[in-house]
């Protein structure tokens, strides 16, 4: 068995943004050489999510649509009035969007390629930037 | 190690539809013969999702039913403005349910059997149905 | 390759209540001496999920306040009237919940440690308690 631990830098340049980081996977993928297993993305942050989708802008735009009607960045919020006056930490709806979309996604391994349907690309979810961020890959599997 | 690939055909037959496909997943499970591992569950659609739940009718009903409240099929989508006229293009929802929700899950293996508390089934959501859908098992342990 | 697995009991005092448990993930990492692998965090209920968010009680409340305003304890659902008159079974929002958060989380162990970000902990969302519950730590890796 094999085990290769690698990561993505991520820069944000808004608020919300969703980024399209399944080549950057498949790199890392390729280079580790295994065939066969699991691959996970881990996202070691409190106000980001990863997911799978399609890579279409629309899908993306209705998609933070949606959350932002949903939690609405300026709301009546404990987090954000603990830190009144902190604008970087007034951040209380990216927080609750990430602990509901999550910050991992497991994808297995056949054939030395990610078993990504036609459609599916792997997508880091930005809820509170811009920001630097950073994907860990882990992958385990054999040759 | 061994790893073992087997996928489950699922053919949804109404839009939106909960499947319970745990008994599909146990039968690879026990002809993996893997006794201690992991088992991914796996949908390479971007318009479908996985779950895990109890295998009622009801409760079924109940998620599909808050999730076209939260997410109605017929909104102000841009997604669905791009493609305009084409019906089955028409799905903006079912891809923002898809992202929220994820289309993989991991569940430990002990003893040959999936972790699986008494009330929980392993549930395939379709959103956007009727439609062929595939769902990829991949099981990583030992014998 | 070396697997492990344990449970942590997790006795809930409330309706609903989010409980760090990283501590006792931690001590099962710790004593099982894997340096590198994966580790599945499992719920095996289907009224209660597993997330990674901050620790701090603020994110708790505001994560819960919008749950409980998005999927109300009370409402006009089937599961709940199939159920009328058993309480402890009037709890459709929890199953809900539960399936869109879901059950199960893979982080990456790297050095012995889990891959948590420094404001990541792993949290015990309880959503129909008070409960005694279980998660089951499942870890896959070598030493």
């Amino acid at each position: 068995m094999k085990i290769i631990r690698d990561t993505i830098n991520v820069a944000t340049r808004r608020t919300y943004e969703i980024l399209d980081i399944t080549t950057n996977i498949n790199n890392i993928l390729e280079k580790s050489k295994i065939e066969d297993g699991l691959l996970v993305c881990y996202v070691p942050h409190t106000t980001a999510a990863i997911t799978i989708n399609e890579g279409d802008e629309t899908v993306f735009e209705d998609l933070l649509e949606l959350l932002k009607k949903w939690v609405p960045r300026k709301g009546d919020y404990k987090h954000n009035a603990k830190y009144a006056g902190i604008p970087q930490e007034e951040n209380a709806h990216a927080h609750i969007i990430s602990s509901i979309i999550q910050p991992s996604i497991t994808v297995p391994i056949t054939n030395g390629r990610l078993e990504l349907g036609t459609w599916q690309r792997v997508l880091f979810i930005e809820l509170d930037g811009p920001r630097n961020r950073r994907v860990i890959v882990k992958i385990i599997g054999i040759k």
